[in-house]
């Protein structure tokens, strides 16, 4: 008889935290997808100010048990209080964006063609379209951030939002904090007299239920965090299904960051990047994994004092044995068979998953020939590559794969003088810093959390921000309806007081 | 050696015509590609009026060559002279919609969030959101639509609009169309002095340079119209794919519609019905291939008209030999082994791939337990299936698969009542109609040419309207970027006068 229950783990102590969770059984999920899909039939026609209450309720229920979820997820994470407390007041703020959107209501896209019965040489019939939630959607929260991209995170916020019940696959690197957002949510959906099977949660020792969530033919959409590799093997069942649906991985990114000229000058630049990459120990999707310079006679300067910041910073404790391990055994390997310099390792972390920081330093030429190189090191770990002049960056830049973020670093002369590095900059990433650090992922209506493969599986989409929420829905049109069976989104009154197109331009008007 | 040159085909005479076009080699479809990621450079710069320009002289230089055309693609569809011009109007229509749309330049849904620099904890950055161009497109024609499907059909004017060079992969049956097609592009591009790689065009005798395509570092997305087998043959190469892309295929349904008692008992249902589904020789993806009614009394006089009517419909000529055949198998094989019966066989089209059109009747209980029952069969067929009550037709449409559309035919008091079932069509479907037939495509605004799988493989897409340049593009971000590096969508001045969203409030103001 297998294990019937799991502890979570204190990545300091190195040891199990005094706690218990039920593991789910096959039976248990096929029963929290019906109880979604029945739940789908009522809440999916909530109005947008019913959602944005309930979304508000979570919020505040997240709110009151705050000082014992960061007290649980600082234990489970290893993650300094006040990042927990950052990350659940973006967490919350995330979930009040959402409110806000459906309360609005225009996040709906209403578009109205009226009918033109004398057109030559065909009648125009009445059109009218909007968006309508997708169906109950499958998640997987993600290690790194225990709060914001987990089982109340921006897919959950984002999904429910759109008008779908939610089956999440807990994360089991933080199932306490898991434990206490579920008991959140649940009184938050009864507060709000919603069907218990808006939200339902799953918790596994292995990989077989989240096989079988993805795969379920009551699941019309997934939402996915994490490792490349755990993304694609998803995404891969998604695809060979009879009806294959949406799968939305976030897989993560080496996130380079050019540095001009002025940058390398600049000396506060290093301890600027220093800190980004050392940040949450590394263990960001936007940690800065890549440094791009060209050669210079100031650049001997830069790699010493970013030698001298990098020896200096301090370690940390990775979240979980896997990401310990595999960050253990990137970094023993290093500069070994390729032409590599270690130029700084930082203090060891102390504690049982200790680690500490690297910046390594290799040439263009070293890059472009050795595609080992352009591999994502999840953890504190950066590589500057010194390239021998703005043709070698160009062509390694053409290279490189899809990515989150790209930076640059310069003065406005030097970035006006790099609309070609720019351009490039556009194809392979969903969002293009100027002056600044990848970390830090602003949750407002303009964020493009996303990129091409393997950054994501939709480079048309964002995981963060206002626009996420068309994830998880799609458009349906009516064609020559009555007034009595249109959805208040697109009567002819515009009841609803939201921006839709009238034959093709925006207004608010009804029509 | 294999043949260098294939001929088209007259479907009424059986015989090949007299013309020969080049079958292509994979190296020239590297080289195409090659081209086409040539012409991208300079082509996803180009403004919203020069592309309208472009698409407009594209239409333009169609309609010069109406009369050619149009014998050309009679000549090779069977179809007739007036269901050609109709088609090629509305080609050049599409292509004139998506200059507008450039021309107006809102669809890149511009966004930008303010930097807010006193803000607690951490201060916001400026954060500008806009749609950029996807990159190389391979599209597929489609057998059914010679013009508005293919060559420079609705995904082809759609990619172009959106900045992306595309590579067509020619449809087979109609060379000869395709040919005077590349043709006209080819002279918009040189009228607009645009890099010929902005559109190229292969022509296979087999299965090879389609596959070829798809699987091609160099595209970066994929729009297809036709079989299912084909479309998921294609959609399994492109998920394979070390860097998957986003495949837009539409491959077909069967429609349903619904008829409630008062259209049973309506004289002129029968006729509207055999019309739409004789219409094109039955070879539109949104024949009505199934018809739902409950039982009652009145059953029996409309099975007898609709018998009349279907007897009396006149048949056609099947666009390709595959079509001909897959159509005579399956209309061979009716009513053996399953419990369905002919309502109605029509007069046989004259012509070597001439077919009759057939109407056939069956129970609600054998539907539900025969799923080849629901499988689409492309021509001029319909089933009509009485169900025993309410309860069944909803289980019927429940058990449905994912449709283009399904439409509702009552008095507004019979689709009040229906509201549940409505519901039920609209999570299966992206088009519900009532009162009307599904044939008929309206390109405008509010048009959803989708629907979950099969329908199409991305359930949160059309393609018909404006919003399916959406399939083409990506969103990226600026964050922090001097006013200088930003694209004139994004900047404060908004010198393209567009709509953008300002902190979440759609405005054309400037900031």
């Amino acid at each position: 008889m297998s294990q019937s229950t799991i502890k979570s783990f204190d990545p300091v102590s190195g040891k199990h935290l005094d706690n218990a969770f039920q593991i789910n059984t096959l039976d248990d999920l096929e029963s929290k997808i019906e109880s979604a899909q029945w739940a789908y039939l009522v809440y999916r026609n909530t109005s947008g100010e019913e959602r944005a209450t309930f979304l508000e309720t979570i919020a505040d229920e997240i709110e009151s048990d705050l000082t014992e979820i960061v007290a649980t997820a600082t234990l489970e994470t290893g993650l300094p209080a006040a990042r927990i407390q950052g990350e659940t007041g973006r967490t919350v703020g995330q979930l009040r964006l959402f409110a806000s959107i459906t309360r609005e209501g225009s996040w709906v896209e209403g578009s109205i063609d009226t009918a033109l019965p004398n057109r030559q040489p065909l009648p125009r019939v009445d059109i009218r379209k909007y968006l309508i939630p997708i169906g109950p959607v499958g998640i997987f929260g993600a290690a790194n951030f225990p709060l914001a991209f987990s089982t109340a995170g921006g897919d959950t916020a984002s999904a429910l939002a759109a008008g779908n019940p939610v089956v999440v696959k807990a994360n089991n690197s933080h199932l306490g904090t898991h434990d206490l957002i579920c008991k959140a949510i649940a009184r938050a959906i009864e507060n709000c007299n919603l069907p218990e099977g808006v939200f339902g949660a799953i918790v596994d020792s292995g990989f077989e239920l989240g096989r079988a969530l993805v795969q379920h033919p009551g699941i019309k959409a997934v939402g996915f965090t994490g490792s490349y590799s755990g993304g694609r093997a998803l995404f891969d069942l998604v695809s060979q299904r009879k009806d294959p649906i949406p799968f939305y991985g976030e897989m993560g990114s080496i996130n380079p960051i050019v540095l001009f000229d002025s940058a390398i000058a600049n000396a506060s630049t290093s301890k600027q990047l220093i800190n980004a990459i050392i940040l949450g120990v590394g263990q960001f999707c936007t940690n800065p994994g890549l440094l791009l310079a060209i050669d210079s006679e100031a650049i001997a300067a830069f790699c010493n004092q970013l030698a001298i910041e990098a020896t200096a910073a301090l370690g940390g404790v990775m979240l979980h044995q896997g990401i310990y391990e595999s960050y253990q055994k990137a970094t023993t390997a290093l500069g070994k068979g390729v032409e590599m310099s270690v130029l700084g390792e930082g203090t060891k972390g102390e504690g049982a998953f200790g680690v500490s920081s690297y910046i390594l330093k290799t040439t263009g030429e070293a890059f472009l020939s050795n595609s080992q190189l352009s591999q994502e090191v999840f953890g504190p770990y950066s590589l500057l590559v010194i390239c021998k002049d703005e043709e070698e960056l160009a062509t390694l830049m053409m290279e490189l794969e899809g990515q989150l973020t790209i930076s640059f670093m310069g003065t406005e002369a030097e970035l006006e003088a790099a609309d070609h590095l720019i351009a490039i900059a556009q194809e392979k990433a969903g969002r293009v810093i100027f002056n600044g650090v990848p970390t830090g992922v602003e949750v407002c209506h303009a964020m493009v959390h996303g990129g091409p493969f393997p950054a994501t599986t939709q480079p048309n989409s964002t995981s963060v921000g206002a626009e996420a929420i068309k994830r998880f829905s799609r458009p349906v049109c009516f064609q020559n309806a009555p007034q009595s069976i249109l959805p208040l989104a697109l009567q002819d009154e515009n009841p609803l007081n939201i921006f839709r197109k009238i034959n093709g331009t925006l207004t608010k008007q009804r029509l």
